[in-house]
């Protein structure tokens, strides 16, 4: 079976690498890093220690840290980045790439990421802040500043001149296409490099590009990029300011990995992991910190809601069957409500509904309601019945069982929008507003209801 | 605001498609959908009533029909297509390429995507059930057959003759790369379309092509697609059989792709919708089951759990406090055991972790359950003493939320590698079994320990 000379091969590799980094043997480390595959580096630089993993990129110069920290995920990245003393990660972050460069930044503590900005070089330092502060799924975010240019009345000769002395670094970027500019940095046509194959030594650059190239501006979001990529089938999009003037390009494959990145932090978020990564390489003290951290506003939740409880303990008292109904009438409403959640989260993101459409959102919930919340009260309610032999009891829990999936499926398929409306994150905050709500209405409506009916009750 | 431009458009839209429906006008039907981006097709055909979409589907073209489709999500696109009959959607599906096709196929029930394949010419049909036949996420089910080949004895001059004489079909696909087959279609070489160009007429495709290529193999995963892609900087892939017969192409952006979709589709399975994309657009009916579906296996699993509170009816009625903590520590567990879920999905989807490190997993989560437990434990322990001023029911409580805090945390790390050890879905079966083993847990240490101490607290 394969992943079982897999996991033979790798663990050959991580006791190699243990070894060479016990002794502080770089070529070797190095060695093992190149022949492991990019998920064989990752989970490599996950199973050292955390002090192996500092040993290990103290070690290496700054091209090489650069080299690996490029084959492990951006959280690992910045885990490793944290433990460095701020000169020795400058010195890495210097070799990255601008758009990994600002994004594994991103990733620190402020104070940490300021250490590092101010043992940067100033220019470096400068470009970095900018690019740090786009908006996460926008151009800006996505783009690099690693693009090649020409002035528009620069001659083929020149040009060629230029790529010749700077070969090595254009092959490296795996140059397609050249950008042309005007003046004060404005973009004037897209030149493709074969072009210049084809071209007289002394026509220029202008001559021979395609001129004005479809742009987009900085800001521009990620399912408009992914928009644009798939009507014109472009590789790459230039990303412009109001002037015209070029600030990097973005690449059809960053567009789709900050959507599917994306994907994977709602998930993390509607998960109770506050939209950090968690591995579990990581020391004890952050990971149980970083979880309390949720748990302690659910809490703070639940005392809230189960406060219904307290209020109602005589009834409660009277009619202790209820209490079997309570978490059962709280956990389905909550199950329902989540659904909707899911259905209004996906229909954001896919730009199916605008999140002023409140009206239309409540017409289709409040229907699956009521169905859903009719079929899921007359079965419990039947069950409650048949258990206690008391007809009332089973409308008491029924009815209330039945009301509650309404009001749960309605509320979750608004507070979606409504986070969104107020530029909130869907995926972080739904879940618990809809359990907060639809736990104190369930237990209201059951001890309610049940207070009402008393008489029949006991 | 550029939401509220973009609304009035889109609404403008939507009115003069639903005109050219309602007045059988192809052609203005046709200049809304070419005029639309792609978001906008989707949310206009999303809009439209289910009549309408049919009537629209039915007065286009065959390759009209093909060109909208491929513009709107494939779950759109599958319900667009349940609703025709089998002889029109078969003209349709014709149109679409290889990889579309069978993805679409796919969505439907079987019996509808039978009656869709033996409407096919035969041999379109055999390949698309190959097509089909491939597991999600591998290779096989994102490649496409639309690959230009050439045999490896063909000259450059019958070469280039074919190119002309189908120009117009390679243009359409975009082709940069033809391959070159030796006998009974094996994969010789690459051929980039380019090097045509500087090649002698006489000279033959295996004279020019790149020799030995790196392929796959169809059921190679998308992770070591990725892997690949990552490594060598291709767009695309070619996909061989075990006897290095060329099978079809698997681009970089179909990988990424189908990363992305894996996490979406987690994440709505999480949430409880079970693998099938819900858009409020669908008929009710359909919503209504497709949610109940999964609401009918939950609320056998609570009922399970809240047996264990039936059982203990007599230590609740001793101590009425107790039905207060109930729903919180079945609600609290559930949150911690949750973020242990997520950590083990996403260190699974990393390859991060084998299904096997059992041990692992619990030493790594038993340490977070023990520190988390006992925090949440001796809040809550405190609360309960504080309200009712028994330091016994302080104990009670707060043990039990810290016992079932660590319970949940361990089993929510280890079911998600359990599951896929015995090739289930971790996102739809996690959450529920999750719930129910702490819920039941939660309750028999709430009402068991109380009983036990209940001289106590009465």
């Amino acid at each position: 079976m394969e992943p079982n000379t897999s996991s033979i091969v790798f663990d050959q590799l991580l006791k190699r690498l243990t070894q060479a980094v016990d002794q502080s043997d770089v070529g070797n480390a190095m060695e093992v890093l190149r022949e492991a595959d990019v998920e064989e580096t990752a989970k490599l630089v996950d199973r050292l220690s955390a002090e192996q993993r500092t040993a290990l990129f103290e070690m290496l110069t700054p091209e090489q840290g650069a080299e690996v920290l490029e084959h492990v995920y951006y959280f690992q990245g910045a885990d490793i980045i944290e433990e460095l003393e701020p000169d020795a990660a400058a010195q890495i972050v210097t070799k990255l790439d601008s758009d990994d460069r600002a994004d594994l930044l991103n990733e620190l503590s402020d104070s940490d990421s300021e250490a590092i900005l101010e043992e940067l070089d100033k220019d470096l330092a400068e470009e970095t802040r900018r690019f740090m502060a786009y908006d996460e799924g926008t151009a800006g975010a996505l783009m690099y500043s690693e693009f090649v240019s020409f002035n528009a009345n620069m001659t083929v000769e020149a040009i060629l001149d230029d790529i010749q002395s700077k070969r090595k670094k254009y092959i490296e970027y795996g140059v397609q296409y050249a950008y042309v500019l005007g003046a004060h940095g404005t973009l004037k046509g897209v030149l493709p490099v074969r072009n210049l194959l084809f071209a007289k030594r002394d026509q220029t650059a202008a001559d021979i590009m395609i001129p004005d190239p479809i742009t987009v501006a900085a800001d521009t979001k990620v399912l408009d990029l992914e928009n644009l990529f798939e009507q014109h089938h472009f590789l790459g999009l230039p990303v412009v300011d109001s002037k015209q003037r070029l600030l990097g390009i973005v690449d059809r494959e960053a567009s789709t990995e900050a959507l599917q990145e994306s994907a994977t932090e709602d998930l993390l978020k509607f998960q109770g992991l506050m939209g950090k990564e968690e591995l579990r390489s990581m020391p004890l003290g952050v990971r149980s910190r970083r979880r309390l951290s949720w748990l302690s506003i659910n809490i703070v939740l639940n005392l809230i809601s189960a406060s219904v409880i307290a209020f109602h303990q005589d009834t409660l008292e009277a009619v202790i069957a209820l209490a079997v109904f309570l978490p059962i009438i709280s956990d389905m409403s909550g199950c329902s409500g989540n659904q909707a959640v899911a259905v209004s989260m996906r229909e954001l993101s896919l730009e199916m509904i605008s999140p002023k459409e409140f009206g239309r959102v409540f017409i289709k919930e409040s229907s699956v309601g009521i169905i859903n919340g009719a079929c899921l009260g007359l079965l419990i309610g039947a069950i409650a019945w048949a258990w206690k032999g008391n007809p009332v009891l089973g409308l008491v829990v029924g009815s209330a069982l039945a009301l509650n999936t309404t009001i749960a499926v309605c509320v979750g398929g608004l507070v979606p929008l409504l986070l969104k409306a107020c530029k909130q994150d869907p995926a972080l905050a739904s879940g618990p507003i809809l359990t907060t709500v639809t736990d104190m209405c369930g237990f209201l409506l059951v001890l309610g209801l049940a207070s009402l009916a008393l008489p029949y009750l006991v």
